[in-house]
């Protein structure tokens, strides 16, 4: 059994794009990244600085700006269409989830999709369903098929069962997954789904993503089948220094054992989600500068 | 077993379409279509004539374009700008495929979204992705849920295998089934796929869209399935008047006897495009109009 190991990958993504970075400040261009913050969300607060630092440390530009958690819309709007202008900002994302008075898809269409690192546009959804790579995809299943060609998992003709019809993981991971370059034969799964763990069984490959901790237990998986854990759920922990711990959509200890290759929560996912936004924006950067 | 009679479906969406069209007429709003011909193919001549004629019956406006084979892309794009700007016509299509040398994707970009009613354009696959109804879901697999609707077939919970993964039927047709409008649980299965049979046979409907002539055979099928033939197959026929009969992708007389419900071919999904085009085009008109 395999442990595909999350945030090696993840560091031999970001080698690359440090690479990448190296050679565009070389000629002159500094990829740049703004993250927009709308309130004071703890966690939302953690995400964007953790993104930030991480520009930092690869050599790129980036923008953190803060709205209060009382701004309008428009205001929002106003940054976003600044941004949009800035020349020196190849990628822009909005921190989700924002309050509940933002209308978040408004705001995602207002983002120019050229600057969309977060792949959340109409306008990179649809290159994504028809399979135009000019386009991008939204991180975390990007991630994900990282980490199955880092783990020399073959996809074409395998049977793929994604858990989670989400515009942010389900349905872009099945896309990427029936996409001519893998070549799977993918199954989208769902609250609705009748006999999951039947479902489950017949798959090569599954993809957790439905946000219910411990979610798949060993009867889902058949032997020799590959796990990739979405979740990151905070399930209450009174022995934990912060009273929680993070588990996967996964039961990790009764799963393990009979796959061929699975992601542990933390470590799997969940690093790869932040390289693969900054390899996003270093290709929009490049797209925008022909560099 | 029952035969999904889909002229008689057809005819009953045609039925509200022309109600709808009597009502906006005596609004003093008239739908209008334009079909964009390039080129002088004998089998897209009949398509096309046959939605403008459709159109006449109904009582709705149409405008016939016929470029020569050896027109440019830009006199194409030329035409479509103008039907964009064009108040009279509330859809617009441009009978596929055109001449080698004319770049489609380009053209069907160049289309106003408003006005795409066959559902190609970008926004309108982002839209379907995103289950958002304001855009133009492709005719075909538009029709096969309507099919499915007709002959009373629960979707949700059920497992549905789409044979195919084109943007005009296997895609589109997956986003709809798996929407929490239908719920059922989809596969999409495709050229790569391993054990096509034996998949096929876990499905409580499918959705037969290769292009292969009685591809789908008996061995395929459980009893009880439900089975919607999007083939539109041409094969030789000497004792047939034009020396070839159309088929579908479906082995009908093998498989009709394992079906709860099937779809003939002739007769099946056929009819239902043609039926859909003109529902879209009404519903581009009412949004266009505010009617």
């Amino acid at each position: 059994m395999q442990i595909i190991d999350g945030k090696l990958v993840a560091s031999q993504v970001l080698e690359e794009v440090k690479g990448d970075i190296d050679r565009l400040k070389a000629a002159g261009i500094t990829p740049g990244l703004a993250v927009v913050l709308v309130g004071d969300d703890p966690a939302s607060q953690v995400y964007v600085n953790s993104k930030v630092k991480k520009c930092g440390e690869l050599g790129m530009h980036s923008r953190k700006i803060v709205l209060p958690a009382d701004a309008s819309q428009e205001e929002l709007l106003e940054v976003i269409r600044e941004l949009n202008a800035d020349a020196s900002i190849h990628g822009i994302l909005v921190q989700s989830p924002p309050p509940p008075h933002i209308d978040e898809a408004a705001v995602v269409l207002e983002i120019d999709p050229a600057k969309d690192v977060d792949g959340f546009h109409p306008e990179n959804v649809a290159k994504l369903v028809m399979e135009d790579e000019s386009g991008f995809v939204p991180c975390t299943p990007l991630g994900c098929i990282r980490l199955l060609k880092a783990a020399g998992i073959e996809t074409a003709g395998a049977n793929a069962v994604v858990i989670g019809r989400s515009m942010i993981v389900g349905k872009p991971m099945a896309h990427l997954l029936m996409s001519k370059q893998s070549n799977a034969t993918v199954t989208v799964a769902h609250s609705r789904t009748k006999n999951l763990p039947e479902l489950c069984r017949s798959a090569d490959i599954i993809v957790a993503a439905i946000g219910r901790p411990s979610f798949v237990t060993a009867e889902f998986v058949k032997d020799g089948a590959v796990v990739i854990d979405v979740g990151i759920n905070r399930v209450e922990d009174a022995s934990a220094k912060r009273g929680y711990r993070i588990v996967g959509d996964v039961a990790y200890d009764e799963v393990a054992p009979r796959c061929r290759a699975i992601t542990p929560v933390p470590g799997g996912v969940g690093p790869m989600t932040i390289a693969m936004l900054m390899a996003n924006t270093v290709k929009a950067c490049r797209q925008q500068t022909g560099a």
